[in-house]
């Protein structure tokens, strides 16, 4: 992604390797400040992941990938390294999914520095690859509302709801973004909103209370968000207020679609009933910023995530190409030589 | 309403008159403080208001009222002091109503402290009134989700959305409040939920975005919010987030009701669509207590108020009884000798 620091245009991404030293876009100090995290070493990396430095399953991965590799070129126990790293956050699937590739990958003697590039790149290409899939929604004139954050941030580059909207920018299409502000964490106007200014991307943040007036009065034509995790029957998780925009979309006919990785899918999960809701600390919501914003005696709930039907999803924008709720499940069929290339890697192998 | 102030629970109106003198809950340092501003002469009531010690139209109605009272006793001139007031908030209704109140009062020579008395209590009477309605509506077990604050704080006393809550808690009625934080100005996490603690009332404090998840989950049994505007046909006008709220209770068949005197009622207005919507500073989105929370090139659009379309909204709780969007006409007709007494004064009397 292109990044302005200290007024000059940069070409960065959100996690790499360089000198042995794992770099990191520190988004703790972000949208005010660009500051470059270094990790020189294991315990490093790790207290990056717990402490937010970087967040967004995919590029957790990629950090974790990277830290493997450093371990190794460290000569650190791989072992040890690996246990280190699943610790940093519990429920990471794709933490999980990149400590095991790195193992596997030592086990077969490969380059550790190439074998994270790898991973990587890997994350890099699907994400743009959901951006040429995405962006033919991207008409002229298109007004989006989005959600959250699934931009380059949470992954490698480019992110899942971000990548149409670079590729429909450099294409040299006219659209505007609603960035809702996303309470209680603000990844919206923190994260998603920094990023559009980057890209040079139109855009207004609102509060979550007013997605759904600009959604009634006809000025949202295509809500994108993206997701934590999918059900087989296309029932979809994603972060607290996505079900609500979701409902008032469909009773606008406004299409409503969600950006990302078939990885995502979980195909042991029938429907999106037995995913369970994590519930965050209740200071999240007293707070705003920091800063009390509520009554101390008073009690706050504040699940993370919110499951939105499959009835209420227009379709799925993947690296595959974009498919309705129902066509899921063809991505369990055995690979045609067609769609060989693009399924190669998802959904089985990253479960 | 009841408040605690330094451990000692007592009696409180939002503003009275004592000694001569305004006094007033001082909103501003809500739910963090309770401190009595103290307004001696005309000139400070006027601050009060837009300063926003007081805020909620019928508040601000008392509030103007106890200060013509006041420029009377302090033999202010009248028709400037009038002007002054009305200057405070362009748009406030029960501003004006309240002002033109006091100068008919004065007029026919009545005692200047009486009229604003009367004028107060009938507020509370028929906020009173609204709870007696809505009461009704709350039954042991029920699982309510509000927005904003339409409560004592709002008013004079009672609020028009807690009345049916103090009155049922009062019963001895089990129940359970979700209060929408409602950004960008928190009145719920500021406002209702302290209301909320004053009285005793089970609540949990919820972002906008979880809304709707509680909503979809079957965890609200009733949707009870205000109105500061409401359409002939029914259309609703009130705080931002309003709508979205309507839309998805009727996708789970939650009945969703708007608790408002008949005095919000504007038969001049055939539907919602002709309803103003006013939109509020960008740095409401963009900041939280002088802080920011967004990179400070990004735009934010700040709408106030949505409109619901009378289809979603199940019934109106007002001083006359609950009805049905349908049935608000009703009000038009000439009084019958049962409905007179609780239609008297309102609708046209206030417009």
């Amino acid at each position: 992604m292109q990044v302005t620091v200290d007024g000059v245009p940069r070409e960065l991404r959100t996690v790499w390797l360089e000198g042995g030293v794992v770099k990191l876009i520190d988004q703790r100090h972000l949208p005010f400040e660009v500051r470059i995290h270094e990790a020189a070493e294991l315990e490093s990396v790790a207290t990056a992941i717990e402490d937010m430095v970087v967040r967004g399953a995919p590029a957790i991965g990629a950090t974790a990938a990277y830290g493997m590799a450093q371990a190794q070129l460290q000569r650190v126990d791989l072992k040890a390294a690996a246990e280190r790293l699943r610790k940093t956050r519990p429920t990471g699937q794709d933490l999980f999914f990149a400590v095991d590739y790195m193992l596997e990958a030592a086990a077969n003697g490969e380059d550790p520095v190439a074998a994270a590039e790898r991973y990587a790149q890997e994350d890099v290409d699907r994400c743009h690859a959901i951006g040429i899939q995405g962006v033919k929604l991207i008409r002229n004139g298109a007004q989006i509302l989005t959600h959250c954050n699934a931009g380059a941030l949470a992954t490698v580059d480019y992110g899942t709801v971000l990548a149409p909207m670079r590729l429909a920018k450099e294409r040299g299409r006219r659209f505007f973004v609603y960035v809702s502000e996303t309470r209680p964490r603000l990844q919206g106007s923190r994260l998603t909103a920094w990023e559009l200014l980057q890209e040079g991307i139109e855009h207004a943040i609102i509060t979550e209370g007013a997605a759904g007036h600009f959604l009634g009065r006809g000025e949202v034509t295509l809500v994108l968000v993206g997701a934590d995790r999918i059900a087989a029957n296309g029932d979809t998780a994603n972060k607290i207020g996505t079900y609500a925009k979701a409902v008032v979309a469909r009773e606008n006919r406004v299409p409503f679609y969600v950006a990302a990785p078939t990885s995502s899918i979980d195909f042991d999960l029938a429907s999106g009933a037995k995913i369970p809701i994590e519930e965050r600390s209740p200071q999240e919501v007293l707070h705003f910023d920091g800063h009390p914003v509520a009554p101390k005696e008073s009690p706050a709930r504040n699940p993370a995530f919110d499951v939105t039907p499959a009835r209420y999803i227009t379709g799925f924008v993947t690296e595959a190409g974009i498919m309705k709720p129902a066509e899921l499940k063809r991505l369990l069929q055995p690979a045609t030589p067609r769609s060989k290339k693009t399924t190669k890697k998802a959904p089985k192998k990253r479960r």
